[in-house]
């Protein structure tokens, strides 16, 4: 009875106890490793330890016996329940992002103002370095608060967040990353990086905003403020609020750009593997009552009450078709744009990856990270500085659109044109660079401009702050593709090109698809803030040049991020030369294999052991009349889902009682859901060890499996279309001989030599 | 060793031969059927043989060695190879949208021409019943022509092809579906029924011809003409004609309504299975270069070279947000437009479900089908006719945009008001109804428009005429919104509410919601269609009330027409509350099983059989050590895929000779994709029956299979992601149980009271 025999894998050795756990097979036939030798394995990477999320553990028994007993009427009370939470979602994600819109705006201008004055009493008197240190010093301190906070209090609050949702919706679940904690540092956490002037946005952050809204509501309660609604219990499981996450962050996008398609879009992109007509339905509903929130309430704001004219946090302005109209004759220029951004944008990726590397070497401790920040946004700040102060491209003042004119040395009635650009939030830069009238920039502004947003831009990507890359890529791009506007009329004596508008926008279009590589949904975003439907054609091959182009080089930024934390990332389609490995090569071996009945003790230590590779357990019925092949196990049922529930102590106890009186509910799960305590906070006595527990309301009956000899896309294709966390791999006989985990999956990539096998954080 | 021995299933009795192929057991119970007894089981419905489409057949050992030869090198030139497809499908269908137009717009305007001087002459003179007569006439014999190739050479060309659309997108292969010769009766069908003055759209038709363009291309050849450019071979399998045909679909949509966004989700919607990001690419790609490229001609085509104004066939035009914006109050309002278009709408597909159960009954002869269309249209301009006639609804000529104005009665330099809407092809009487200034209509023109139309467009959607319901649809919705806004306005002493135009809109937004039931991508069509995305939450919110009333009442109209033809079409989940059906109880069993090496006698003789109720046949192993238990055989391997291709008599003959010398070639599958010819063709002789042939290289080496408890629901998901053909069910010792077919889950329904089983065509 005791776990001892293992002899070669379940089926071949297990006589009747459990066979031993052990490490992958497969893993000693190393291949070779991108970036050898380059991810630093420090204690920070290495304390990732990543979940995968299951979507197919609503099969256990206990779920299959509540689906078994709804009925119609119950089920259209879910259906509404859920369309009711989407509504709720929309509405606190445009709320989230309204609050971060006025805030921003008015700190920001607080902040312009104070320094303009400043600027204005001292060139008059001279000793402009004081108004540079009030600048730099203000900047700083701003950011220092933010920083501190993210550094501090919740980690996984840096950044845009777009990583970790499209990990969220991949299946890897990332500790913390839903949290209310997480939303309200977020939410200050931005709001303080784009006061402090970093170049930075405010609209990635959204997504993970309106993800963590989500996540909050579907489940009816909040953990981290002890509040239990009693609502939405239905909800209570990955499946379920996984959905709904991707509701959110559709949401979210939507808030952000004003772009509700694009939004269900960015969502099915990232998230979706099986396609569901209904969810799909309910994202888009979300996110259209999300931007329809936002608009409303900062109409309001606004005092036009009803004119609804701020879909998004961002709008890019009216694009007249009549105005701003393109011709065929353009489209190869377009193209050419295209590969532009796509080589500017790989440069960024690679001297961001570059500073990563050096991020995760060196600057690990939060007071360093606070430090770097605090430097960030004082050189930013001084370079902005002097970048204006030695502009001398003035402009009439009259009828321009600057929010903040900077007179400094220009004649009365004119302002500087640098400081449009950096003397002003990120965002009504960009719109300024689309909209302002040809002339309002000279070559020489744009060109500097870029250059050093760009450097600047690069740096601040993967600091300790909440914080987006969407605007800043938008915005060196909007300034390079003016430049290049400029320069083609120059070089045409302005025969037929107007705008220097429209190719800021296609500059922005490339700098910001050679930087993450969306494609699909950027195309859509991107046509739904300008407003117009026919500016599709060139966006979308601008964007997909700029792929294709960077995609040559190196990564998308934010898959590059994902890889260097090496989360267990399942991509869309089995590497294509993959063919020839087979289920039987990609499995984990040996598999520990409980039964049916088992003793407590045995499930405590199976439990206990961190060593073991997965956390679903086959059980296996042995039977007794087909012993003599050697097969002492038959594959019967996987707990899949319900044995990680199980993997909690609180059940193990309970579990014990159950052979006495009480028997496990539903209930205990979706309360426990989704932090179950460690196995090793609770004490199993020694006579509790000897009881004997039945699995069989906990364990999945009817796992998905397959045979050996499928080959690795067949497996793939399974895994990614149901949302598995494990698959159980059988021989002929159907009995077990290995199991297959999304880690097993995820180590395949096709490189540029082939297929590579990647290194990844435990899961 | 011969076909006998049948006991109760393969693994209880199959000895060493194939068990029996037998009915399904489970519909011995019959549960209760909607619309019992009016399902008429007459010739033509039966007639009709559906087969489903594979998309898991490319795991046969052939396909297999290929795809293990294919290096990096190679999948990208298939790569490649896919977006030029793309590219040529967006090309051709946007010249076909062309071609429909400018022809439809020279026909007609010829038309309206002579029936206008006609009318002039006699208004004066008297005698306008000559006028009717020409009217009347023309029609007739226009719309005769185009019944009449419709009904004797390709009846599947009839109608919009939307069902039919869906159905292949879903997975059932209609017949002649997707041919050359379809595609030219389509177009030049639907160019006859508009022209004929019918009351039908150019739009729906679209799509169709979309995803026949995209199947010719992606094959490479056309059988009908027998032309085999030999290219694109890869290609030649279900899997990817499906995906081209989708782009097809979607390139459809987006030249019909210069939506490219819409179109993709459209074929989302009712196609995507399994996400998969590169394909909704690709489909993107397709849409906008069939969009664009009808724009650009038809912007040559119409003077204004590069203006590129006409993105789709038809354009609702600009709706300015500053001009026709709506406000908050305005919200519930069109709540309730959408509970009357709903109302309406299931109105519309009452009467027309009907109007389908009599033509199935009394109009199944072709020449009978002809005389119906041939009255239909002489009562539709005898109808218009006489409603001009009866007007009295004069209107200064003056500013207004009426293509072919009929002074009629009216004072000199006015026009006819109802003649806007009936003396003019649908499409420009959608646009005059959206934009016509206040006042262009009175309402007693509106009202006896609306009702008069609604009856015309009924009777005729379902005439063997190649033509859509969109833009009738939106042409009655957009006459009683207009009718409904004139009355607002009238009530509240037109306060607020200033264009009726806008009421317009949401009104053919809710009829054609409450007719069609699309949802997500008609609300992105509409988006699109109007160029103004803030006009995308209210038209949401109608279409949404519109489905919600209308699905109350009864079907949508396309999925009323599939259920009518008993397709058996899967639905995106399996009703909900059948959880408590598992796979054995779904599963026809028992299953003619194979074995690895079989005599070709029994092979032919199972394959000719034709009242064996699946195509795939598992090719089970017997394994003389296990033989104790009465497990005859286990199963090893389902031939799914490729025994298909085998039941076809070449492969049969061939594979003979494959014990001589010549082996089988994947080549010889893909030559014959897709029209296999039957078994009962060749002849086997008495000797080659008694030969042995190795079936292991046709079969699919690991077969997906479930345990015969899984749920319904668990099974339905499997089948519904990897887009199956057949599963085969095992039991715990993985023999084979069972096999369910798409048919077996088609035939579970969520009616009214509970889960309801259908009676459908034979597969």
């Amino acid at each position: 009875m005791s776990a001892s025999v293992s002899v070669a894998g379940c089926p071949q050795g297990g006589k009747q106890g459990p066979c031993q756990p052990a490490h992958h097979v497969s893993q000693e036939t190393e291949l070779p490793r991108p970036y050898p030798n380059e991810i630093p394995h420090n204690e920070k990477l290495l304390s990732l330890k990543y979940e995968s999320l299951d979507y197919d553990n609503s099969e256990n028994q206990l779920f299959l016996e509540e689906e078994r007993r709804i009925n119609h009427a119950a089920f259209r009370t879910v259906e509404i329940k859920r369309w009711v939470i989407c509504a709720m979602i929309g509405i606190l994600t445009g709320l989230v992002a309204c609050f971060i819109d006025i805030v921003v705006e008015n700190l920001a201008g607080l902040k312009y103002r104070v320094v303009k004055d400043n600027i204005d009493k001292f060139t008059e008197k001279g000793g402009l370095s004081f108004s540079l240190l009030l600048w730099a010093i203000l900047n700083a301190s701003v950011v220092m608060v933010g920083s501190v906070i993210v550094a501090f209090i919740e980690p996984v609050a840096a950044g845009s967040g777009i990583p970790q949702i499209k990990c969220y919706l991949n299946g890897v679940k990332i500790p913390h990353v839903v949290r209310l904690k997480t939303l309200v540092i977020k939410v200050c956490g931005v709001i303080l990086s784009v006061v402090g002037g970093l170049a930075v946005g405010k609209e990635g952050p959204m997504i993970h905003s309106g993800a963590v809204i989500a996540a909050g509501i579907s489940q009816g309660r909040s953990t981290s403020l002890k509040r239990d609604f009693k609502i939405f219990e239905y909800f209570r499981r990955d499946t379920e609020k996984r959905d709904f996450v991707s509701a959110g962050a559709a949401a979210g996008v939507s808030a952000a750009f004003g772009a509700p398609v694009g939004g269900v879009l960015f969502s099915l992109e990232e998230g979706a593997s099986f396609w569901n007509q209904f969810l799909t339905w309910r994202i888009f509903f979300a996110s259209m009552i999300s931007t329809f929130t936002l608009n409303s309430v900062l109409s309001v704001y606004h005092g036009n009450a009803w004119d609804l004219s701020s879909p998004g946090l961002i709008n890019f302005g009216r694009f007249d078709t009549e105005k701003m109209g393109y011709t065929i004759q353009e489209i190869p220029i377009f193209i050419f744009m295209g590969v532009v951004g796509g080589i500017l944008g790989a440069l960024f990726n690679a001297l961001n990856y570059w500073l990563t590397m050096f991020r995760i070497r060196y600057i690990h401790r939060p007071c360093l990270q606070v430090i770097e920040a605090m430097l960030v946004a004082a050189v930013t700040a001084a370079v902005g500085f002097v970048m204006i102060y030695c502009s001398r491209d003035c402009q009439p003042i009259q009828g321009s659109s600057v929010a903040y004119p900077l007179q400094l040395f220009c004649a009365d009635g004119e302002y500087n044109s640098m400081a449009t650009a950096f003397f002003n939030t990120p965002e009504k830069s960009v719109v300024n660079l689309f909209h302002d009238p040809p002339g309002s920039y000279n070559p020489m502004t744009l060109g500097m401009f870029t250059l050093m947003y760009f450097f600047l831009a690069c740096w601040t990507y993967g600091l300790t702050v909440s914080a987006g890359v969407f605007i800043p890529s938008l915005l060196i791009g909007a300034a390079w593709g003016r430049l290049f506007g400029i320069s083609l009329s120059y070089l045409t004596k302005g025969s037929i090109w107007a705008d220097p508008g429209k190719y800021a926008l296609m500059g922005a279009a490339a700098q910001l698809g050679g930087i993450v590589r969306m494609t699909l949904s950027l195309t859509v975003i991107m046509m739904e803030a300008t407003g117009n439907v026919t500016y599709g054609f060139p966006i979308m091959l601008v964007l997909m040049t700029a792929k294709i182009v960077g995609d040559y080089f190196v990564e998308g930024l934010y898959d590059m991020h994902i890889q260097l934390q090496s989360v267990p990332f399942l991509h869309w389609e089995a590497p294509v030369t993959s063919h020839s490995l087979t289920a039987r090569e990609v499995m984990s071996t040996p598999v520990t294999c409980l039964r049916r009945i088992e003793r407590v003790g045995t499930v405590v230590d199976i439990l206990s052991d961190t060593s073991s590779n997965h956390n679903g357990f086959p059980v296996v019925e042995s039977n007794p009349n087909t012993t003599q092949v050697g097969s002492g196990g038959c594959l019967c049922n996987s707990g899949a889902g319900s044995w990680l529930l199980l993997s909690q102590p609180v059940f193990v106890e309970r579990a014990n009682l159950s052979l006495v009186q009480r028997r496990l509910k539903l209930k205990d799960f979706r309360d426990a859901y989704p932090r179950f305590p460690p196995i090793q906070s609770i004490h199993v006595s020694q006579d509790e060890r000897e009881c004997m527990i039945d699995l069989s309301e906990f364990m999945n009956p009817s796992p998905y499996t397959v045979p050996q000899e499928a080959s690795l896309p067949r497996v793939f294709k399974l895994f990614r279309a149901l949302g598995l966390r494990h698959l159980v791999v059988v021989n002929n006989h159907n009995e077990v001989v290995g199991m297959v985990t999304r880690k097993d999956l995820a180590r395949y990539r096709l490189g540029k030599e082939g297929l590579e096998e990647l290194s990844l954080a435990q899961t």
